[in-house]
């Protein structure tokens, strides 16, 4: 396993808490210096607010924990490309490189539904995605399936009340 | 005054507040049936976070006072052009109207350098900017005016040391 696919396994690991805790699992950690500085998981749905995503988290603890909005030489690492929210925050906190695994079709920022990295904004990072790429995109498929299938046995149980 | 230009001004207010305290000035009000439910302004130097723009701080205390991520019955005014991060925000926390005062060409995602709100996530918000344009931009233009003189009168007491 190199450098990589550690910090991705450990972003993994906060998207199966997510999960467990019944949110869509994300999961992020970023790294400076070869260390985790902070980490974060999707809460949306328990923290009931739009900003909880893991990279919003991840982002505001280690801006608390290094004393200021400058994440120039942090790397940032999260189980599902980010959205526009995030990949926004990504750029206005300077954070050098990014690595993603699963792509998201839906509502990518870097690379799916357009490009932010590409544009000319005041910081450009470097983007990679595809790291542990299989692993990141099988805790969502499971997820959801386990999802649906929850929501068909309510049913089969409503319908035979 | 009609009702966009009023909660312009509120935001107005919070524009002025964040200057006095020496951040670029953007203030931001949320209204939800004609009444304001939560504000912000920008705070990223004294707050030492890349989150702490106006629209975050604000999206934020709406989700806590509403109860929940979806503010889809809520209208947002910011006297800038919300950037990349902040527009993904919006987008994410399902605000219904976006009123903005000044464009932003560096960093500005709701028809500057891009339009998010064109873009096919799963939701777009009705964006109309130049509310009280002249007035949001002066505020912005006066503090730039201000920093720069004062820049170049600690130079000049630099160099008479």
């Amino acid at each position: 396993m190199n450098e990589h696919e550690k910090f991705m396994k450990m972003a993994l690991g906060r998207a199966s808490t997510a999960a467990k805790q019944g949110e869509t699992p994300v999961g992020c950690v970023i790294v400076k210096d070869g260390r985790v500085v902070s980490g974060g998981r999707n809460r949306r749905e328990n923290g009931k607010n739009a900003l909880c995503h893991a990279e919003i988290s991840a982002i505001n603890a280690a801006c608390k924990k290094l004393g200021g909005w400058r994440l120039c030489e942090c790397d940032l690492y999260v189980t599902l490309e980010p959205c526009p929210m995030c990949a926004g925050a990504i750029i206005n906190a300077r954070i050098k490189n990014v690595y993603f695994g699963a792509s998201d079709k839906k509502a990518g920022s870097f690379g799916s539904v357009v490009n932010l990295a590409e544009l000319p904004y005041n910081h450009k990072p470097n983007v990679e995605g595809g790291i542990l790429e299989k692993e990141c995109a099988f805790v969502l498929s499971e997820f959801f399936k386990e999802l649906r299938a929850n929501k068909k046995k309510s049913k089969a149980v409503e319908e035979s009340i």
